[in-house]
């Protein structure tokens, strides 16, 4: 399994080859794979994260199959939510299909005990498959070869597939027990995995299946109190020895076991099929899982279909580039993890902020995934995109629920979203200490930019894409009851004779309560100007479906002109003269700082200063009036001023904790550095983004894949380095590329035709469009 | 397994043989046992806890080995808390001991497949026992016997018993399959019980243990938060059939299987025996649970030492009725849910709110121990008593915490208790609608009778028992830093010139935020009049102690002065003409209530009028003047009147909840209704405390056991009908005993020595002395 194509190290700069394994933390790689080469306890749940596995319906993360203390195995399906204290809901961990314990003459295989000879696990993004090569040598001396393999099927999403190729060693010197060595297997589903501690999962039934060409074991639990139910089934093959089998089918606890005999050099083969449905998918998953189960092909027939899936993927979504081999990989490794977190199958579900791969957040929803993660699938994979925008769509009850409670009209997205669309952030922190007082989360109330996040990602959809109908039957909807929202959410001030929302939290999360903010101000106008726009279109397109929601939305002609009114005197705090825009009504009178007096840190400027110190001085979680910018940079955004981009990067850039603030931030910066041609500066910003997780630089990499981060590397190459603009008759590249790419290649689907882009650094920059791909 | 001694319902009034079985709810009784006759899923909750076994250390409840669906199999041992949201802390479910799942030629035994021939469930109060006896038809028509009995040894704690007898039974009629049957047994650990959907447990380890006799295997977890490892062994002999073993040691789920064949009336006899130890108990409880179950004896001998140590508790703590079979029976029903609560190995553990036998309460302590529960041990089980009041000696630092972050002086102790003394009574409810506030729960920090409630434990104690070592070592710090609580909490109104206590909840919680609630400033006043007289007689017996103590918490004689002032002048509310105590200031002035008018109903009043309302009007969840008088009916209660007692009984007992407020309410209602000599309403008030459980009558036995109810239970019996005052010299009975009660005897251990009581009805009532008891 060892890789010859290794060549370098994950790291700043590519190193040269030969300087490969200069620590024992350090990933190799080619341009397809991520291998960890030595095996470090220290670095078990952070690598769980990294060798995520899934196909858009699930994710499984890269637990040890035979366990180790700490592991978090986790599989996420989406939308199998479930209640929980003081966050309402969040994702369940399902039951872990991953286990096989194999012992030889009665001792157990375990990596925390006897020796490891020989370690290699690696993740072919190509081809979606997690491999681990070991040669271990138990406590009495006995040697095994093991070769494990898994996949989540992508072509077909409620199969599993894992392998485990045994070979005992002869190592005459050193071994205790004559050949041959009694092997046993256990091949397990646990119906009891727990979610940070807690059990979701009532036992419902198991059973067990007779086969023609071995035994099968089906599971079948439900979740507490959402009542979802899950099923289960395996079944085991051995190839290569004579193995006799047996079931235990313990209370939530089905076990296949097997056992063979072995002499040194013979190798076995282990391969293990799980099917997996919920009541989400079909009404009976106990009997869907039990049925694909009997007619599955053979475990490579299966592999064979999963790898050509592949293919299909990256056919559209990959990324090239040339002269860096470092930056290859990681690009590729963040689109891997956004590709199997994204489906078109389920229109009810979308990517959490961890994606699949770990509880952080508890698989709630957050902007990540419209700002930050669609516009890969919206220029790459349209059917996800529409499938993830459908999702609000289908929230829009909970929105209108949230808006109701909070005193306002229309649909106000929550801050955190799961199944219903209710708000599901939790009220407040629930300190451990009994004498301690919870704090207020206030994001739930205060930041409300969201709704408008959302219409700009149904908008930008509909630009790319030109599905018409999608918009009528749904997107307009969205961005309509959302503008009903703002209609009631602004405020007006008869003073100063214009229209403000105050008592918000913007992009920037550091100050927690403020009053016009630039970005929310400025993205809710955009929004209204939008809202005008899309039912003028749906009147002119589809004058009955217009009629039938402005009904239905209780929106009338007066409420249009009144939305024209607020565009015209909604406030945005800027400086015409400078072209500075001001994050909010009072920032630039705050204490200033300057964060180089603060390096070297290791954490938070929120938690250097703490929460009220952060508030009251001019430094930043994540981008603001940055992020506005980013965002209208197709747009015309305030104020009309030359150079307005570089007089606010100027200001802003060094006074945003990039590092330790939010990992939202770098990928942002770096689309934002190289659009101002300052492609060191860029490059830096881009590689932090992009190792966030392969290199754990932000030490909670156990939690989850960091998505909106991984979005923005894909936004950072294309918009940043590629400087693609989306123009109206298509997409234009500007390439502004790091000084070592030699060329950078990708695809964007743009109104239903594929542009292949093939850039090479342009002394001139100047912009050129792509060439149109026969593929679509 | 049939009890032909079986005479009738546990029912009012008691039943004719005859009539045993009106109902499949009913439970069947002889004088020490209960019976289950017929099994009623819907009662599958209710009844685990009804037949709970325990001995002290741990308490299982009842449900069936081979599992069913909603079941809540829950084993709890005394001190093994873990982290929780919300409620901080609570009692883990421990691994599952009792799994054992029988097949049949491939076909599992459970209760809802196939059909219930014959069952009935039995639990034999005098030795501790539960035993069950089916008789089941398979779906396809193979019929079963099966006898299961289990224990938790009461002659060593670690130790638990169970065993299942299977016999086939021919049935040539409608039998399927031809005998041999294959039957396979797995008898599990499950490291994986949940607790209300917790999951407490990380695994850690487990094995497999070669023994002579049979095969063992054991299983090593620790608490996520607390870290509490346990571990529990288990070993599986079969006895009567040639059978094979295998085990099955799956990542936190260690089974063992065992297969044989049987023929028609055939019996093989399974028993398991398992091991317990937690790293409370020892410092490796994975060697000492390996190693215990190395040395037991076989089932039968451990389970005649088992029902020897029974033996010997019944012969102090028993009561004995005659004439009215229904109370013998409930009453000794009640007192072995206490005597398998307690044990005096753990002096760090006390008695949750719902013993050991359920998650009400989470297995926090209340005042329930020391003021309903308590009186049992400290006059028949001191040495239990002791251990119990040591645990308050052993939470004291965070009673002081308590006191010291609500900003007063000395030991304030917590509402809710659990491992450490801090508080850990839940800050406020958490809705599962996201859009509901919390509601605050005000227990937590106004309901601060509890401090003078544990000294009036530790003061019943030394007077009971003389353990003068014991009140000098632990309960003269704990009189003496309460008091400090109270000279700091006391607030000093000059303008009345008198001190007060306002703002608290006193023992009705009805009313959530009182003035001078009569029951509170009471029972300070005599707190710190018991805190003067304890520091001086301990200044008289143990100068060197007193000093020492004084020292340590800073108690200075200006100080003791100061109590001095406080007793004189704190301000109690009562009329001295009419006798009348008001509740706290300003109850007669709120809107009087008649609960008749509100019956029939099956909800508490305050669920009926809702919170404000409820604290706006004459209405009580429990006796709070009544217990006032109740607890300080051998002292001099205020105000010195003649009828006191029934004036207020007059006034507060028609305005008592007693239904379905608090459980607390009937034991103590009969008590004094005794007292006062209405032997009719005593006895029903007495019934309905001693079938709360038996009968569900709250409709929430399934949480657990109402241990406080359990504990009044006894003392009705022995207060009220048996109407004993605890002289200094002795304990002297004036018998009130309800009409049918022929005879009623029990014994009380004063100072040393057993006094006997044997009582019959007398009409003159006259009070008489107990034969002292040789035995002691």
């Amino acid at each position: 399994m060892l890789d010859l194509n290794k060549i370098g190290e994950i790291n700043l700069p590519a190193l040269d080859p030969h300087d490969a394994l200069p620590g024992s933390h350090a990933l190799l790689y080619t341009d397809w794979t991520v291998t960890e080469p030595q095996f470090d306890p220290e670095q078990l749940c952070a690598r769980e994260t990294v060798f995520t596995i899934g196909n858009g319906y699930l994710g499984t993360r890269g637990s040890f199959e035979e366990g180790f203390p700490q592991a978090l195995p986790t599989t996420l399906i989406h939308g199998v939510y479930d209640d929980v204290p003081v966050i309402y809901t969040e994702l369940a961990n399902c039951p872990d299909w991953l286990s096989l314990m194999i012992s030889v003459n009665g001792e157990r295989f375990r990596l925390d005990r006897g020796e490891i000879l020989h370690y290699e696990r690696q993740l072919d993004l190509r081809h979606g498959l997690l491999s681990r090569s070991v040669r271990w040598r138990s406590p009495t001396g006995k040697t095994l070869d093991l070769e494990f393999q898994r996949f989540a099927s992508l072509d077909d999403q409620h199969v599993l597939g894992l392998r485990c190729q045994i070979t005992p060693i002869d190592c005459s010197g050193t071994l205790a027990e004559p050949f041959p060595w009694k092997i046993e297997v256990q091949s397990s589903l646990n119906g009891y995995p727990d979610t940070q501690g807690f059990d979701h999962w009532e036992q419902i039934d198991r059973g067990q299946i007779e086969q023609g060409t071995g035994q099968g074991v089906w599971l079948q639990v439900r979740t507490r109190s959402s009542h979802i139910e899950l099923s289960m089934a395996v079944k085991l093959a051995v190839m290569g020895a004579d193995a006799s089998f047996q079931v235990t089918n313990a209370h939530g606890y089905s076990t296949l076991m097997s056992a063979f005999s072995a002499i040194a050099g013979q190798t076995i083969s282990i391969e293990k099929v799980v099917t997996v449905f919920t009541s989400q998918d079909v009404e009976m998953p106990v009997q869907a899982a039990q049925d694909k189960l009997a007619n599955l092909p053979a475990y490579g027939v299966l592999l064979d279909a999963h790898r050509q899936a592949w293919d299909a993927v990256w056919q559209h979504s990959d990324i090239e580039i040339e002269g860096d081999r470092t930056a290859q990989l990681v690009v590729r490794y963040n689109l891997f993890q956004l590709l199997i977190s994204g489906s078109s199958h389920d229109v009810r579900v979308s990517i959490p902020a961890k994606t699949l791969s770990g509880l952080g957040y508890r698989g709630h929803i957050f902007w990540d995934t419209e700002i930050f993660i669609l516009p890969f699938f919206t220029l790459t994979q349209p059917a996800i995109a529409r499938s993830l925008l459908t999702y609000r769509y289908h929230t829009l009850e909970g929105a209108r629920r949230k808006a109701t409670h909070s005193g306002y009209q229309g649909a106000m997205f929550s801050w955190e979203s799961a199944a219903t669309g209710d708000e599901v952030t939790p009220r407040s922190s629930m300190p451990t200490d009994p004498y301690a007082e919870a704090v207020r989360i206030w994001c739930r109330d205060r930041e409300i930019h969201l709704s408008a996040d959302i219409a700009y990602a149904v908008w930008h959809y509909w630009q790319a894409t030109g599905d018409d109908h999608w918009l009528r039957d749904y997107g307009a909807e969205i961005i309509l009851d959302t503008a009903m929202f703002w209609m009631s959410r602004l405020e007006w001030h008869a003073q100063q004779e214009r229209y403000e929302l105050c008592g918000v939290i913007g992009a920037d999360e550091y100050h927690e309560q403020v009053n016009n903010n630039a970005f929310t101000n400025r993205m809710v106008q955009w929004h209204l100007e939008t809202a005008v726009a899309v039912y003028e279109w749906l009147q002119h397109a589809f004058p009955y479906q217009a009629t039938a929601l402005a009904k239905q939305l209780q929106l009338t002609a007066e409420h249009r002109l009144l939305w024209q009114t607020m565009i015209a005197k909604l406030y945005i705090p800027h400086d015409a003269k400078t072209g500075l825009i001001e994050q909010f009504e009072g920032f630039f009178q705050l204490q200033d700082i300057d964060l180089s007096k603060y390096e070297p840190r290791d954490r938070s400027m929120q938690a250097v200063l703490g929460i009220d110190e952060t508030n009251q001085r001019q430094v930043l979680k994540q981008p603001d009036v940055l992020m506005l910018l980013y965002l209208m940079r197709d747009t015309q955004a305030l104020p009309a001023h030359d150079n307005v981009l570089q007089k606010n990067w100027d200001y802003y850039a060094p006074r945003t904790d990039s590092t330790y603030g939010s990992s939202l931030t770098p990928a942002i910066h770096a689309s934002l550095a190289a659009n101002l041609g300052d492609a060191a500066d860029a490059y830096k910003q881009f590689m932090q983004a992009a190792l966030t997780d392969l290199k754990d630089n932000r030490g909670n990499t156990r939690d989850g894949i960091h998505g909106a981060s991984a979005g923005g590397v894909w936004q950072a190459v294309v918009f940043g380095f590629g400087g693609i603009q989306l123009k109206d008759s298509a997409p234009i590249a500007t390439p502004h590329l790091p000084p070592s790419w030699t060329r950078l290649k990708f695809k964007l689907n743009w109104r239903g035709t594929w542009h292949s882009f093939d850039l090479v650094p342009s002394p001139a920059q100047k912009p050129f469009s792509a060439c149109r791909s026969s593929c679509n």
